[in-house]
C-alpha cells in the first residue's frame, strides 16, 4: 500500500515522494520515484534503482544529479530509497555519529541486536520495494542499480549477491572494500558482529575473491575526493576485479571530488550506460 | 577583495563560493560563481545572474538548477548572489516569519530604518558585486539576469531600471505586481514606508506603465503554482507589458509548480535565451 506524499511534473514526467509501511524494515518509509513522460502515457518502462550515501535520504539525488532530464529523453523510471530505517523504535548511533545508524544502514542485513529488528536494507531495497513497486506502479521488471559513495557500495553488492536481478550496475565513488575502511569496520562489527567471514558477503572486493556471479562493473571516482585513499581504495577494487577477471570500466576523473557536483557531470554517462542494458 | 572559500569541479569548470565584505550592505557576503571550462582555459566569459527567491542563499540555484551542464557548452559563468544581506547585526524579520528580512531582501534599496543600513541588495546585485566579479575573475562586462519568485521580480526590476545593463532578462514564476501582493506589500510597507509612489519604482508592472526603457521580457510560469493567483499575478504582467507594448513572452507551463523541478526543466530554454544576447 503506497501514499502518494507528493508530485511535481519535472521533464514532462512527474516526481512523486511515496510512504508506506515496510514489514522488512518493521516500519514507516519514504521514498522517491521519477516516472518519465512515457509512464504517465501509460506505457511500463524499466527502473533504475539509485542508492544513496551516508546521511542522504530520498531526495539528494533527485534534488541535484539532474537524472530526470536523461531519464525523461530514455523512458526511464529513477527510484530513490531512503538510505536506513527510519522513524520512532528504530535505534540510531548510540555516539549521535552521522556514519552509523540513522542515515548509515549500508544496505546490508543485520545479525545483531539490536540493529537486526530494522536495519534490513539489502532485502528492502532487493526485494520488497521493487514488489511494491512494480505491483503498484507503471513500470517493468527490467532493473538496474547504481549509487554514490555507501550507495555505490549497496549497488555494487546487490548486483554481485544477486546474479540476474539487475540488467546492469554502476558506481560513483563506491565504498569499495569497506571490511576494511574505516567507515565499513564501524558498520560491520555494529551490524554484523565480529565474525570476519559474515563481513565479506558484503564486501564488494570479497564477493570478486570469492568467485560470485560476475557482471560488468561501470565506476567514477573523482581524483580530488578527500575520501579517496581511507574510506574508498579504488585501487582495491581494481586488484580484486583483475585477480578476478571481472570486467571493470573504473575512470579515475580528474579534479572532481565526492560532491553531487561530480555526479551531476557524469550521471548522463551512467544513465545511457544502464539504458543499453534495460532497453536492449 | 573575494576569498574563495570552497571550490568543485562540475562539468569541466568550476562551482566556486567566495566570501566578501560588501560596502553596500555594510556586512560580510558570500556568493556563488560557476566557471565554465573556457574561464578555466584563459578566456574571459559573459555573465548570467541568477537571483533566487525567498528563504534561498547562494546555494539553492547551483545545487538544484542543472544549470551548469549549459553554461559549460556555452561559455557562460553564472553568478548566484545570497538574497538578503546576512550575519550580526542585520536586522531581520519582528516576528520571525521567512518572507522578510533575511533571506528575503527583495532586491531593493531600503529607505527605511532600521533596513536601510544594510538593505540595499539592488545596489548590490546591479553595481557592487559586478564590479568585484569584473574585478576578480575571468568575465566580461557582458551581462544577463534571471531569477525565480521574488529572484523573478529582482530580475525584471533590476532589467528595467538600469537600461543598457542587461543584454537580457528572464524570469521563472516572478512576483509580477509586488505593491499589490501580499508579500510585496508586507515587505515594500516596511522598507520603503508608506509612500505608495516611491513602492511603484520596485514594481515591474508599475515600471512598465511608467514609460521606462523596455526590453524583451521572457516569463515562465507553472500552471499548478500554488501562488500564481495569490502572489504572483501573471495576467498583471501580461496587461502592463500589452498596454506599454512591452514585448513580453509568457509561457504558461501546464501542471507545473513553484520547485525547482520546474526551473530544471526550463532552466536550458533560459540559458540558450540569453546566450543568443551574450554571445551575439
Amino acid at each position: 500500500m503506497l501514499t502518494m506524499l507528493s508530485e511535481n511534473r519535472c521533464f514532462g514526467g512527474a516526481h512523486r515522494r511515496y510512504g508506506h509501511r515496510s514489514s522488512v524494515l518493521d516500519c514507516h518509509m519514504v521514498f522517491a520515484i521519477y516516472l518519465p513522460p512515457q509512464a504517465l502515457a501509460g506505457q511500463r518502462v524499466p527502473v533504475l534503482y539509485w542508492l544513496s550515501g551516508l546521511t542522504c535520504n530520498d531526495e539528494n539525488f533527485m534534488q541535484k544529479a539532474g537524472a530526470q532530464r536523461i531519464a525523461a529523453e530514455l523512458g526511464i523510471a529513477i527510484v530513490s530509497p531512503d538510505t536506513s530505517p527510519r522513524g520512532e523504535g528504530v535505534p540510531g548511533d548510540p555516539e549521535g555519529k552521522w556514519d552509523f545508524g540513522l542515515g548509515a544502514g549500508f544496505y546490508l542485513n543485520a545479525t545483531q541486536a539490536p540493529w537486526s529488528t530494522h536495519y534490513r536494507m539489502h532485502d528492502y531495497v532487493v526485494t520488497e520495494l521493487p514488489q511494491l513497486i512494480e505491483a503498484s506502479l507503471p513500470v517493468t521488471k527490467s532493473r538496474s542499480i547504481s549509487g554514490h559513495s555507501m550507495g555505490g557500495h549497496g549497488a555494487l553488492v546487490c548486483a554481485l549477491r544477486n546474479p540476474g536481478r539487475y540488467r546492469s550496475v554502476s558506481a560513483f565513488s563506491p565504498i569499495c572494500h569497506p571490511t576494511i575502511s574505516p567507515w565499513g569496520e564501524k558498520a560491520f562489527s555494529r551490524y554484523l558482529g565480529p565474525d570476519r567471514a559474515l563481513w565479506e558477503t558484503w564486501d564488494t572486493c570479497a564477493l570478486l575473491a570469492s568467485g560470485c556471479a560476475q557482471m560488468p562493473l561501470l565506476v567514477d571516482q573523482g581524483t580530488a575526493d578527500s575520501f579517496i585513499s581511507t574510506q574508498l581504495m579504488p585501487e582495491q577494487l581494481e586488484r580484486a576485479a583483475a585477480e578476478a577477471k571481472c570486467p571493470l570500466t573504473l575512470r579515475r576523473q580528474a579534479g572532481y571530488d565526492h560532491s553531487y557536483h561530480f555526479i551531476a557531470t557524469f550521471i548522463e554517462e551512467h544513465m545511457r550506460h544502464h539504458a543499453r542494458a534495460l532497453l536492449a
